[in-house]
């Protein structure tokens, strides 16, 4: 089974998923300055939530580059992945409106969560059908910053309680740190030679 | 002809279809847990959908390894299988706003089982131009499994007239069924050998 | 300058117009079937739609099989063709909501012309830079199909003055003949060779 | 790293914004001319920002053809370039509505600016992986067209403070500049020969 396709469907869904978002940017109500002040929190939330997008993205790319085969059971984990990105244009239009509200800036942290523990699911499943010693178990190693980021969402979830602005840090906090590059593979990619090309 | 751009162009709409269902769920209007609520039957219908789109496209990538060549038929057999996909969005909208009521939930199922007849249709259409004993004769065989979901479909649409939820349990479990990946095109794949490259 | 990215957009940039088209379907008001009633103009016509974005695609596919080059002005010229295509979606919806108004229907009409006047454009684009023999050049000959159906929309557009089933009827005869998949390319791939590829 | 995935993603999000565009063309409000009036200036600004879109759309396409490499910063810039123009509709849709009003034009023309110069940035980073004397490094040069660029952007903002038309003017003469197909990438391609490809 070819990886390509996969590849170019995810690759549709994450383009559509960061474009449509600005959908819920609505149109400012009048052609004044002071129009646009009442849309910063949706802008912000668009911000955040396009960086995300653009992490998983990223590290979709970096992934797919060590990968040497996949299966039926890795179309339906990546699917399952898709499904909690594709939440997020609808958790940030409702965040950005209601940016002090405890309930929406929770359930942005859920889906969050959800899409770290999806993509977490989906290297196991790759996982599954290498090697030890392959480029992509080499790659992955621990995997530490994917398990921290889920821990640190769930550790968000009842700061939300007391404040939602310290949710929120937590949140941009975990995208600054994937914002680095992540040197796990290209190190892999210069270092560990490929195996049987799929 | 090659089956690159039908893959692609596939690919496209399927990714498009799966992602503006979420324009679908409508922000909540409140920033309580209570306005969640009234959401709660149009994202299960959206989770199912996604579940049909994604079974769909899962489906298409298996099929088109064993494919060896296309021809303008099979473009349009393609064309009418997108058609009948890209009417989900709307009709699970229809559906998530009134899951109690006949109509909808019927007319979701008829949407269901044109596409699976198209999907029919369009294996049809492949098979018209390869030979028997290729790949995709060996793949499909009789293709019990594409019938009998047809002929669930039609069973469930009078069970829609006792109860919904009847109707709509019939179409999770085709759902189900289809979530078990098909193995028949991964075993043709690594058995019967390819003919002639397109 | 490679013609697979220049496919890969006009796949994209399809694929969103055939699915977007889907949006401007509202959700019924109510329940019942006769919820359903008013929206069978509409439906018809992204029926129709559907198929005339179907008709572009399959036709920019079977025309791009035998281009071995393409330059500035190919870009500039597909992109002009894919602003008339983008304005499908916007006058279908017009058009669905008032079927029986001479506006719509002859604002329908000429966004048919100019996409139709478009793609001649496209086709002499790439004319001016294959020599004549070339695959191209054989397989377009005289374009006779290309610009009957511009007079054709020519004769349709006074026709919606007596009355727009009229010029509906001329619409959907140019859709059926342009069904009918043109063989002059699949002709021309089986027999005339290929000249230096791109 | 290869580029190819880059180049996809790339294709997908300015398909994607293109197109939603036209989703902002609301459909007229009655079935006749008069009723097409109002919307002249939202179309303009459609065309306006089609061309605009068109022309990164090409200027990418013609840079990424003397690209040897890619590193994880030009996947940063690459997606700071897509956030921008992902603001494109949005913007678009508000000066149609109000396109003699100050803010909305001097707004639209930040947007470009901050357009142009993420695609200094893009190029930059580029350039930081490749050699002088690469085919990049030959092709971008100066980049005086660039450069120019964003210099008329920031003129064209308080010119908006005397009349938005003449701020507009400048937008359109941009627009005309860039149209007219970049010569340097071509020339480049047909002279400097290519280093070790990736």
């Amino acid at each position: 089974m070819t990886k390509s396709r996969l590849e170019a469907f995810t690759d549709g869904v994450i383009a559509i998923l960061i474009t449509i978002m600005v959908l819920e940017l609505h149109r400012p109500e009048g052609p004044h300055l002071s129009d646009l002040q009442p849309l910063v929190p949706t802008l912000l939330a668009y911000l955040l939530s396009f960086v995300f997008l653009a992490i998983y993205w990223n590290n979709h790319h970096h992934l797919m580059q060590v990968v040497e085969r996949i299966d039926g059971a890795v179309l339906w984990a990546n699917m399952h992945l898709l499904f909690w990105l594709s939440l997020i244009p609808w958790i940030t239009a409702w965040m950005g409106q209601h940016p002090r509200q405890r309930v929406p800036v929770v359930v942005y942290g859920i889906v969050l969560f959800a899409c770290g523990v999806a993509y977490l699911v989906l290297t196991r499943a790759l996982l599954r059908i290498h090697v030890p010693g392959s480029r992509l178990a080499v790659a992955l190693g621990a995997d530490w910053k994917g398990k921290l980021s889920a821990v640190a969402y769930l550790v968000a979830l009842p700061l939300a309680a007391l404040t939602t602005w310290a949710a929120i840090s937590v949140y941009v906090a975990v995208a600054i740190v994937w914002i680095v590059p992540d040197r796990r593979i290209s190190r892999v990619l210069a270092e560990v030679p490929a195996a049987t090309a799929d």
